[in-house]
């Protein structure tokens, strides 16, 4: 850990002085504009936008479809607000410059905020979606779809129920999600801080360390046990046999039945806490039956003890979601026997949640509790594997959705064109027109073709004079002369065109 | 001005030490914890967001009609990026702390952030909206709808083409907005930098002061004359003489006939660039007839030579919109003869924007222009006009859009119900279900009318043994007994809900 924060100043150094050379400018003594987004983050152009919006519009709709409301808060917040939420993901948080006033860091997730909100507001129930961007200092992996800037898209249910139904709708929201996305096989592993922390004092961790020890468990799906057995003893001061006994629990990985094996567990079943995790997991996968996302072969739901999640305010169940690679199974025998099955190649976590019953009572000033459970689906990657498949595909993605182009034949024809053009606007017709006083036809036909406009209008002196307009359908060149009056249904009859807003 | 930022930099060091105050405790000596959003930034809840998203989609439809693509881009850039182009407003950024890195600000508008985009993917011709946050360390008039973090809903073209059919589409785009928001009557003041910077020249003032005397001027929708005129001569060191002939022709407003007038004016035909100024303004206003945006009564365009607009970026055309309180004529007649009119109370700036021909160039290595167009609506000021309007109105804004509750006559029905909403989400209706084993059935019926969901499926015993479903209709109490297999078609027939997604 203390050699990956050195690495990180290096090249943080580094990248300042190369900055500095580059404001003092090149050889030539000029002064060298550095044309770039800050580390991390990218633009979005416009066909990116268009599988974005289709993404939130499917994300958005699975979170209506479940009831939820949505609110919005600021980019940044006040520092004390982030302050003690994260535990060593802190140092990950972007601060504002003290420029007088109030000191400010930018949102490291939508769940703090949320929380905030409740307890300024003083909400006990709600069931409220979130989608905006996050930040965090974060080595970015940019190819693997790792930004500093992120978009979350997250659905809380805040509220006193009863036990795991509310938990076992947010699964149920992941499972709709990712099959609807249809991005391959996933899998969804869920855990309890129950059974982490129950697990964790049956094998003899001293109670303080409970947090530091869970973020090295955390470190396993990029970490061979070997490793992360090393940071416990050599970094944490873990005595040797309590990591072995670790190292053997989080190797299990199964179903309900783990579950129930595990509550007859001689070591496990002496923690009332790990007791009460193991029960609820079961209660859990009862639910998760009735809402059919159990299905074992391609979109598995795996109990994994081994997972932790690094953030902490997290204080019962947990989950993950990971994408597989296409054609490789998820879950083998082996692992729902609770065997340390072989590890399918995943390609990243995309959602991730849990129930966090304390974190709304640290912003109560009298401590009142609200219970919240939720889910956040970490979309940049699957922006990367739709925009590789909108890549593959031969089918163009169109970035806008004009239904008709207004074109003229011959010159001199702008104020026609102008007048004809309004008249579709004001009948809600999505139209355009070029911005030039004489355009050549071919060069209006072309903006058609290269942006999809499947319809044109063409102006000429002679459709004028007998009152029509030539209607063209791009694709298949076909011309039919239609009285202007009538231009409007006919371009509404003709064109199909993707309705989005 | 410099009292300006005297004032300011006092009310930040009380916000300091009171914050100080806050941390070290109240007298208890205990940790208070402020429980409150960022100075200037507010939360939305679930019916501000409801309002919102149908104003979004005004906006977005209309740019969309115009054919326009989306992009987006960081909340942050370097900050060299903004450095140079906002003019006296640059002490309004906010920039990020030192890190370790890049040195960082928030993006101040979307116009910056566009153009850094336009030279780094060397593009030349587009059409685009963006609609985000943009941020600014401004003194926050919250009730007036004046924030440091607010939505700007911007449209720009960027491409060579011919003089001013651009232009008159931005003008009509804000045109169409406006009217579709149903804001009451607004007034569109065009005005252009060549006829400033002309009119300068003609009066006097060096040229080397043409920009500050420019933010001067900007002020005269908040300042009387007299005071601007001080600024003029006491700060700014302009000459009397010079002054009052500005004041002269500042307080000149008009249409098309009022450009003819000036291009006769022997001072202001002496310079070049105010005639081509003038000249586009004629050339704008025929078009904007055809585009049928010169309603003179409720919404009228105005050639204002008052207009000059604070941001240093523009070369060319310059526009903003305001809202006129109801039932006090925008234009009177006085104003349309040229005489300085009555002003009439206007509730503040809704859209603004202008041509910047420059600015791409400022980014490009080679300093390669793109002539660029656009507008901005600021719509913190429409969402508080709206948010009046719903509470004022007797209808209830509805949070969700869902359709039918799932709910129990009996105890025990938690699985039957948890099954049926699962076959409900398949078929993609929207559908909630209480998070308890066993709810009243009144308190299921009370959220109902709470939220207002129009249908309930009630699930009894006996239902269950006929294999039926009860269907209530909130509204009017009626209940029907249908089939399970029918209960779909049966929702998706009675419910008419608000498509949005």
């Amino acid at each position: 850990s203390s050699v990956c924060v050195c690495v990180s100043q290096i090249d943080e150094e580094v990248a300042k002085l190369l900055e500095l050379k580059a404001q003092l400018g090149g050889d030539d003594g000029k002064h060298q504009f550095v044309l770039k987004t800050a580390k991390g983050t990218r633009d979005y152009n416009p066909k990116q936008m268009a599988i974005r919006e289709k993404v939130f519009n499917t994300i958005i709709g699975c979170f209506k479809r479940h009831g939820a409301e949505t609110i919005d808060t600021p980019v940044f917040e006040l520092k004390e607000t982030l302050t003690g939420k994260y535990g060593e993901d802190s140092k990950l948080i972007y601060d504002l410059k003290d420029q007088g006033g109030e000191l400010l860091s930018l949102r490291y997730d939508l769940t703090v905020p949320f929380a905030r909100y409740l307890a300024m507001n003083k909400i006990t129930n709600i069931k409220r979606y979130h989608i905006a961007k996050v930040y965090r200092r974060d080595n970015p992996a940019m190819t693997r779809g790792r930004y500093r800037e992120f978009y979350q898209c997250d659905f809380d249910i805040a509220g006193q129920y009863d036990a795991m139904i509310p938990d076992a709708e947010c699964l149920k929201i992941v499972h709709e999600i990712l099959s609807e996305l249809d991005l391959g096989d996933f899998r969804i592993k869920v855990n309890d801080r129950r059974i982490l922390d129950g697990m964790f004092a049956v094998c003899g961790v001293p109670d303080d360390k409970f947090r530091t020890i869970c973020s090295t468990v955390d470190k396993l799906d990029k970490m061979p046990w070997e490793d992360v057995k090393k940071e416990m003893v050599n970094e944490k001061g873990l005595s040797e046999e309590a990591a072995d006994q670790i190292g053997e629990y989080v190797s299990m990985q199964g179903g309900m039945d783990l579950a129930e094996r595990l509550l007859q567990d001689q070591k496990m079943c002496q923690s009332k806490l790990a007791c009460a995790g193991l029960s609820d997991i079961k209660l859990l996968f009862s639910y998760l039956q009735l809402f059919q996302v159990t299905d074992k072969v391609r979109h598995a739901v795996v109990f994994d003890l081994s997972l932790a999640r690094g953030l902490d305010y997290y204080t019962g169940i947990i989950y993950e979601a990971v994408l597989t690679q296409a054609g490789v199974a998820p879950v083998t025998a082996e692992a729902q026997n609770g065997a340390p099955g072989e590890e399918s190649v995943s390609v990243g976590s995309v959602a991730g949640g849990g129930r966090y019953d304390g974190l709304v009572g640290m912003f109560d000033p009298k401590g009142r509790k609200v219970p919240c459970v939720g889910v956040s689906i970490g979309i940049e990657r699957v922006f990367s594997i739709m925009e590789q498949k909108a890549e593959a595909s031969a089918e163009k993605v169109r970035t806008t959705e004009v239904q008709v182009m207004v074109a003229s034949a011959q010159k001199n024809l702008l104020e026609e064109k102008l007048k004809l053009i309004t008249e579709l606007w004001n009948a809600g017709i999505k139209a355009e027109v070029m911005y030039k006083k004489n355009p050549k036809l071919l060069s209006q036909l072309q903006h058609c073709e290269e942006s999809g406009i499947p319809l044109v209008a063409i102006l000429g002196e002679q459709e004028l004079k007998d009152g029509v307009v030539k209607l063209r359908v791009v694709a298949t060149r076909e011309e039919v002369r239609v009285r202007i009056n009538v231009v409007f249904s006919k371009v509404l009859k003709t064109t199909s065109f993707r309705v989005t807003h």
